[in-house]
């Protein structure tokens, strides 16, 4: 099966390309280090530990010394001359502030020769904070906002405000040290002021704004916290410099260069898909369609991270369902695939990456009994369809998480 | 608003490219008819009368006679040298058998020396007929099989065998003399079988597949219709040559041209677009947005018929509905727009052809009202919401019917 291999090969090179490690790695050859005095690390997120140590073996004994704050269990063993600490994710607990406080300390009193190699990456927000009020009020005001139905933007206009370091207040605070950040995006659109609250991203908003949210939604504050709301954040910062990778933009150039060297023309649509899974799939496969009389082997790819609205009650996931939607008219295809999977190896509450068809699955479909496919489809149920058609890619648990990725390949 | 005056453009072109007369004119120039010592004409459909009169007009004299059988009240005049005839559709009258009739005797006793021009268009099935049972005996089947749940495969597999003319049966009556048949198709991917019944295309179904349907569905049939759906259909037909012209291909192909003289890179995506309106829309947007990055002018195109799914009481069109979801990401876009119409210029039970969004379009919404955006489109109601920001497409009926043209412009 020559499309099923080509697939399995571009979906280990896609996700090769974003894991923390690599990303990092590429992300420090563009960067120039050697006129600083002192390099100082501070990796914060899900993957620090994976970021951290991969910097360290990159740079040696340039890096001067530093901290990585991960999620409790995350970290993997000791970085030589680096502060390892875990801490509580989703919700910040005592460790968070108590390795934040080590990680400032680690870059207090730097000069205008120092350079900060700040490395992000998601769940930044909850592990990296130095809170204005006590915690508790921090919890509290939380709880306060996720109940009321703010949304993410909203909560974060707030949060930043009652922070040392959200909203941009890390690198005014590291001034006059220069930062660099390699920030590994698992949003689409890798929105800089979100990612990890933004420590080092000028906010855009406002204490107007924030205040605006406190009364839409009475939100109860003590007079500490309502003076805090009022302290502005940066506007603007001049001693940042910022590389994003691993983002699903990296899954979709990866997926570019290996269909390229399999002899495919590649074509990428899009690295911010966002529609419903189902309907991806027929779209895709109406280019699919289109394209059969095609001399040259094609490949497309859209990026990005659909939704389902669960119809049904069956077992899958957004990749494994944009997959089988697309199944129909690919029986009327000839060398032809589509296949979706989520760049975390888990697809839904499942065990599969993601689906795989092409112009076999159809008629497979069709001996497990009349209507299988129409079935599956509307029960949400990918994911017992496409195992009765050796149609699941299961690849375990990556170890990154940069979205999703769709791929239609025309062999000729 | 340059984007707007491209995009008049694009519709302007591509509809004047699918009109009958066009799309005749188009087909004809690939045809050598010098060498045939008679040519008649055999026009059906909705839009024979147009497609007859250009062929006239295109051939003049060559043309040696012949029949154009349209719907009732399409007929525009005389056409010299040509009998007119109008019939019922969609249900098939008297009038359908005496025109047929007429069509017949034209082109019997032909030799290898003469030529029918065989010029087809939607409502075919209806308006060209020559039943093998009694008129009466046909529409009670038909009305049988429609209520009974047959799809349109199925409820033509048993037609095919109750008409002297359908399932290429017309072409082998022709026979020593040559067809050429012009089809002007709208029909997703152009099924040759199915538009106007394939009366001069191979029939792919049998007669145990008919006599399965009649099962299947426990149809009462009479004696001689059971006899009748005996008679098999031709399975090659040697004397036919088929130029399928005006469908929605056409369309996309003339868009990419104006695209191109325009200025942009056009890339066409697909001519078979089908799955659900709005999510069209999301997908195209994120399309727009993921190459706002680029240096040079792009276009993307996208052809088909999608669906809508109504879930609310709102006035509006598939095309207008696709438009308006994809407002909000590109209100994150510059000089970019998205719109779609349908060919016919009529968009779903409105006035309009379709819908025109580009950067401004979210800003001006707003304007109209909180979630004036998301109510618009929860209840099906793209019509007013557009209609209040300027982005109706308003062509008038265009008297072609080869289905919708969607399409991005991103200007650099």
């Amino acid at each position: 099966m020559p499309l099923w291999d080509d697939a399995q090969r571009i979906i280990k090179n896609a996700i090769g390309a974003a894991l923390p490690d690599a990303a990092v790695r590429r992300a420090l050859e563009g960067i120039d280090l050697s006129g600083h005095k002192s390099v100082i690390l501070v990796a914060i997120g899900k993957a620090a530990w994976q970021m951290g140590r991969t910097a360290k073996e990159s740079l040696g004994e340039r890096l001067g010394g530093g901290v990585v704050i991960t999620k409790h269990d995350h970290a993997q063993g000791d970085i030589p001359g680096i502060a390892v600490f875990e801490a509580g994710h989703p919700v910040p607990d005592n460790d968070t502030i108590t390795a934040t406080e080590h990680a400032l300390a680690a870059v207090a009193d730097l000069t205008p020769d120092d350079v900060v190699l700040f490395l992000v990456s998601g769940g930044g927000s909850a592990l990296f904070e130095a809170p204005l009020i006590p915690l508790e009020d921090l919890v509290d005001l939380t709880g306060q906002l996720l109940k009321s139905g703010a949304d993410i933007t909203e909560m974060n206009t707030v949060r930043k405000r009652l922070s040392r370091v959200k909203g941009g207040k890390f690198a005014a605070m590291v001034a006059p040290a220069n930062v660099y950040a390699i920030v590994l995006s698992d949003i689409l659109g890798d929105p800089l002021d979100m990612i990890a609250s933004g420590p080092a991203h000028p906010d855009t908003s406002t204490c107007a704004d924030a205040v605006a949210v406190i009364n839409k939604y009475a939100i109860t504050v003590s007079p500490q916290t309502l003076e805090a709301l009022k302290t502005e954040t940066p506007k603007v910062l001049s001693n940042v410099e910022t590389i994003v990778t691993g983002s699903v933009r990296q899954l979709c150039q990866s997926a570019e260069k290996t269909c390229r060297a399999l002899g495919y023309t590649p074509h990428v649509l899009t690295s911010s898909l966002r529609c419903e899974a189902s309907e991806a799939g027929s779209f895709l496969a109406s280019i699919a369609e289109h394209w059969q009389d095609t001399q040259q082997s094609l490949a497309f790819i859209a990026g990005g991270e659909t939704v389902v609205h669960l119809k049904g009650t069956g077992k899958g996931g957004r990749n494994q369902e944009l997959a089988l939607a697309a199944a129909q008219t690919l029986g009327k295809c000839r060398d032809t695939c589509v296949f979706s999977f989520g760049s975390d190896g888990t697809d839904g509450p499942t065990d599969a990456a993601g689906g795989y068809v092409d112009e076999h699955t159809m008629l497979r479909l069709n001996v497990q009994g009349v209507d299988c496919w129409a079935q599956a489809l509307g029960n949400n149920d990918a994911y017992h369809a496409l195992k009765a058609v050796d149609g699941l890619i299961m690849t375990g648990p990556t170890g990154t998480n940069v979205n999703d990725l769709s791929v239609v390949l025309i062999r000729r």
